[in-house]
């Protein structure tokens, strides 16, 4: 079995996302890295390749360059995906291209800066046919899956409420600060686009309530906090959802949650039991029930299920972190260029990417229309 | 230190409600029971008082009675308090005869079954100048009331966000069935009232927004779900609140949050920290600041603050439990009826009963009239 | 149903020990206190039974002239059970005339300050068929009399471990300072007696493992820590118990582990099972099997045992802590003491109170020998 | 900076060991598997480095002939450090052979099969000033790291007492049927040594005990526990052990706690303050003090040790795992290989591998001669 010729777009220098990735790709002995471009600065670029240990014949000065000279290479030998790890205005444009020469794609979230972007971006892959990955990190955690693969079993019965929350306070010790608060990418409309916690982690809680479910949500209300007057985006959120006329859930989603890590959790109630979920403890699952014992799921067990089993990689009571999750996301990546037996949402795709997309347009609209519920339906 | 003479209306056979109040009030040793009528069957009104160890002298044949040969004693023999356990609707009419009459009254949630009925119970409390609990049960925690009190002192500086959860799942086996569910009193809206959710523990985390804060919830905007057709009364409900406009808020209640159990919790956000708070393990208290290691206040300890200390018996480690919390609102209470100094919040009151009921009538009207915004101003 | 007749030794003036009793006595409506001596000095006695509402006329000046007044009464009006919270040393010969003057007794432990004294009164309460409880409070929790009923019902299988910690650290801020700890009578060999922390709260860890098991300890080896050459009594200790040659255990006991609190948690593993729990978390019991999720028992739920609902006010989520506990250790008094139904363990007795004497007197002589195996058989 | 060329012994085929080192070595970009003997049949050796990418030139057929080509190369392209991951009584042979010619070496826990041999390779080390790891994986966990560095820094004051518990159950299925346990390797002495439960895992905890605090233990004291006449090794053990006549500490092992995964926890207590960690939550470092609340240390935050910092590739929040306190140990291995600077403890050494075969040695033997105490002095 000969490993995935994996290339990489950015992540050099200190990048921690770039970090992620690395690790993550070479977990499961699956890929290799064998050129990118990992800084715009081609000296530094040449001198990260030879610190992680990439031969530097096919790290490029830049990316039209690394696209030029991969296409003119044998079908075998050239490089068959690209990880997109570049600043979120660079993902439109490169995904674009790389589709556009055959190459699969594996993009870091959010997809794009625009939901008409991504449409254009879910045409060209439909069009060439090519495996397209957004790094929804979470979903790649072996309890989650476990989650979606349960409730699809039926486990919980018909799902009748899902309240996701996604609480971190790292804006809060700059935001109070006129002056600190102005050198924040984050909270500049020209670098972060329309939103700041909708957009960066509003979205994370939004793809994981249609990845648990299977469902699509319909219908969206929002109300957004900008905290002071001369601040522009949103730092704080709460989202009604509707997936039906009785099934509503609840997005919550804060960056001023003053001391919270990175507190994304998750409860979904059906009517024959429930999951509870906290990403920071990713190794515990409370599955609940009406007068029974609730009872604790734990990875790297027997009596888990085998999409659990086979993104857990040491036996129970080892506990596996973010870097594995991200390693299952890879490994499913793998799996489906080498046209293996998966399990379903294996990686997270360009639907979710899409619909990551429409979400932020969507809930930012609402909130500056009075709050009102808008329509969530592809268009 | 002579005993508050305290009379009881309701709470006689199972009651689990009438074993709550009576244990709370015998815990620190103020009060006596002396009277009341604890059943509608005056045999079973005279056994239950033998059998709790009530001289039956002052069991009377029902509340008319109670009033009648009350006001006839000397006002040092006469009971001084009554504590109002009977069913919600009886709650007005009995409130208002006792203060009427003289009577201080310890009356259970909700106050009445209208906000006009509550109001009308302000106006006679305020023109007798009496003492009127409401026991929100929950305010009574000593963790509850260290938060209050270390807020209102500034430990967290300006808020920014509060979030309280209330999720049951005691409904979900219920409701599934049609024939079933038309015999749960709660649904059933002449028994219930406008409200079954939001009514009975929305106004739990209601009544907690406030009395944590200090400050009046301006704005509310409710979704709730009934999840059957021909069901009238909500099980599930999302209210945004605001309390201006970057002050804001979100309670969540539920009663069919499948195998959840009494799952009442906190988190309050503010500038300079947050706290973090959970009914079911009410001796934990998280306090969370930037970039400090969060803490775990726990109550009995000499470092916290002295209204939680007044409401701990015993040193730290030894849990104690919704009993204890309850004990400190009668002791609140007895505090007040005999002029000693207390700390503020030590017993929820009329102001609490009162906003409750605007709270559920207007959370309501909110989802009634397509989720939209209302104002909480008291009329 | 009339109400029991209870006498209390001890617990006035600002007693802890003493609100645990009253308050545990009220919450089942079985009890009235209906005399005592609270206090030594007769004038303090009285105003305390004015101010707990007991009537004075059977406050009597010492614990002779209680006997003596008691005992002239009519049968049906005199105090039937008496709870001894004296100091230590009192325990013994105030017990010992109870009974012989034919009082049922609940008594606080340890029962007496030696082995011989414990054997003498197990001697007369036999002669004399007395009601006797030793008031090891932590055997009335909900959760931990299920996992005694549910281990003699075979759920764990034959037990092949347990494991019992007690942890506090309250000495830690006395001991290192040779002045202070002069001052603390806990360490001064004449007024507690031979042991600090075996005798204090090694009892407890001891009872708890004879308790859930129903079997008896049969040699003990121990090594304890005084930390000072000036200090005589032991601070700390562990102690190995075997049960047989393949059924051991550990008891592990401090008052030196800085931090903890009341930190009495159980680990008891059987073939088929194993059960989990911590005093500090009352209402939280793990049950864990071989690759099966663990279960989390909780109190207040149908699916737990008769005596657990027994033993639990209110519904599920609802806690309940030490008081209740004790209030539990007084509902089984109280249904011996009128020939009720109950449940096995409902109270611990007489037999709890000898064996930690014996368990204290030979891990101090364990100790002393150089950490050597004693027998634990009863003389 | 080039890469550390690694050589691999074992963890071929689905070995989880392998994957665990092959993971950890390249978290952090420092080391390049260049060739090794990863299975004893070399067709599957050869097809094993295909599959993980590894240049078959340099997969040898036995580990003699991986000796002989390798000291033929150039110092500059010959294998630096070789990670030894056959089965245990490999360990000696292999060590010796790489240290008489000049390798560095990662080995896996126990070193050796006896104290003795383990004193022989520290003799071959020391003259040979080889870089040796032994691979206590638990010490690579930046929490652990932590309490080491603070323990250094005199943040508990003089230290009174620890307990470490390593706790298993997966024996516990086995056991009970002569048939199946004749089967298991590591109960047949011929396989697994003198030891099972405590060469297994009570090496980690008393690695743990010494690692954390700096000391010696001077002397213990066991008693095991084989559970069947005819099981000779030991499946649980206590082990008291002293690092003074006032500091003591104790060492519980099971793998027939039923239902336990992997629970290896600390508690160590000191005069200032103490430290609680669990091995399966290994993100949550609880400080406790006298009288504060207690503290709740996770990594990734500012707030934490430069050293804990080392070996945490993102922020707070983001949990990490076993294969990072793994990949902690690589990058600690790295630092030394390469003269860096580096933090005390960043590897388990040589050290650490004799004294663990000490410590089996004199358990087995102190249980055997009926429970005494025996000195750990390395002789």
């Amino acid at each position: 079995m000969s490993k995935i010729r994996l290339g990489v777009l950015g992540g050099g220098g200190d990048s921690l996302i770039g970090v992620l990735h690395r690790v993550a790709s070479s977990m499961y002995d699956r890929y290799e890295i064998v050129g990118g471009v990992f800084n715009p600065v081609h000296e530094e670029n040449i001198e990260f390749a030879k610190q992680i240990g990439v031969n530097t014949d096919r790290v490029y000065e830049d990316f039209d360059t690394l696209i030029a000279e991969e296409i003119r290479k044998p079908k075998d030998e050239r490089i068959e995906v690209v990880s997109v790890l570049t600043p979120n205005f660079l993902h439109f444009p490169m995904a674009k291209k790389l589709l556009e020469n055959g190459f699969h794609v594996i993009c870091e979230k959010p997809l794009t800066t625009s939901h008409n972007e991504a449409k254009e971006l879910e045409a060209l892959q439909k069009k060439h046919k090519a495996i397209f990955a957004v790094t929804y990190t979470y979903t790649g955690y072996p309890m989650v899956r476990h989650m979606k693969h349960m409730i699809a079993q039926g486990e919980l019965g018909k799902i009748q409420k899902i309240d996701i929350q996604y609480y971190q306070g790292w804006i809060n010790p700059v935001i109070h600060d006129p002056e600190v608060r102005k050198k924040v990418w984050r909270l500049d409309p020209k670098k972060a686009g329309i939103s700041s916690c909708i957009g960066d982690i509003g979205t994370h809680a939004f793809q994981m309530t249609e990845y648990l479910t299977g469902m699509e949500v319909k219908y969206i209300l929002s109300d957004l906090n900008t905290l002071y007057e001369d601040n522009s985006l949103d730092l704080d959120g709460t989202v009604l959802v509707r997936f039906s006329d009785t099934f509503k859930g609840i997005i919550r989603a804060s960056q001023i949650a003053t001391g919270e890590e990175n507190g994304l959790t998750v409860a979904i109630y059906g009517q024959k039991g429930a999951y509870r979920w906290e990403q920071e403890n990713p190794n515990y699952l409370y599955h609940l029930k009406d007068d029974e014992p609730r009872r604790v799921i734990k990875p790297g067990n027997a009596y888990t299920s085998d999409v659990s089993l086979d993104g857990t990689k040491l036996p129970g009571g080892h506990p596996e972190g973010i870097f594995d999750a991200m390693g299952n996301i890879y490994k499913g990546v793998a799996k489906a260029l080498r046209n293996e037996k998966s399990f379903e949402g294996e990686y997270p795709n360009m639907n979710d990417g899409v619909r990551g997309m429409l979400f932020i347009e969507k809930v930012v609209e609402s909130h500056k229309k009075g709050n009102i519920w808008l329509s969530l339906d592809n268009q």
